[in-house]
């Protein structure tokens, strides 16, 4: 059983097709990663919600989470929301080990592979 | 003088430093593709708009625009808004020849990077 989870936390949309990239990302690194649980949880209109996801988590003897906020910038959802709903966590579960990562979209490694893309993307187009 | 330009079109937030990850990568597509006009338009909450910002590129003289949704995922903002966006840019500047491409964070390499710097930072953090 594995002691350790990565959680993907994103937004959230009305859309359930919005979800996708998010699942494709899980399921990539449940295939990376087989000794940790990769689960996806929301800020809003999706579920589960930070706060249940971890819940479960730890029912589930999970004991190390990595909360990984797939968001392309920070701004106030990272800033106050993510801080605050961890704090109400850690304080539910203090057995956890919790920690966050940089958001995805701020990493030079993801930042160096979309400014490939685009370049590629705009070379294989009509406005190069 | 540029007749081509890569518009990266991003949600807008209301903490002006959510912007940075989208101005690191416009600065690094402006040093990639020096011959194309980079420029950064924001649905809301931010300046310039879409609008706006097109305008402007059709008043500098570009032909050609690349829309890049710098968004994680494709839901309301990019099936709805976008294209009514479009829609009604594309009638004020005939002219233009607007391209869009998919959604950043659904490309096969972001979505790669995405994976491997997770994987990387779980395997340096304490949840290895």
């Amino acid at each position: 059983m594995p002691h350790t989870a990565i959680v993907l936390f994103a937004h959230g949309a009305r859309d359930p097709q919005w979800a996708q990239p998010f699942e494709q990302l899980a399921d990539a690194l449940r295939q990376r990663r087989p000794e940790a649980k990769v689960e996806i949880a929301y800020l809003e209109l999706m579920q589960p919600s930070l706060a249940n996801c971890i819940a479960a988590l730890a029912t589930a003897g999970i004991s190390d989470i990595l909360v990984v906020p797939a968001f392309m910038a920070r701004g106030g959802h990272l800033k106050r929301d993510l801080p605050t709903l961890l704090d109400s966590i850690r304080q539910q579960h203090p057995q956890l080990h919790i920690q966050e990562s940089p958001a995805l979209g701020e990493s030079p490694v993801v930042q160096a592979a979309m400014a490939n893309w685009i370049c590629d993307y705009a070379g294989s187009s009509h406005t190069s």
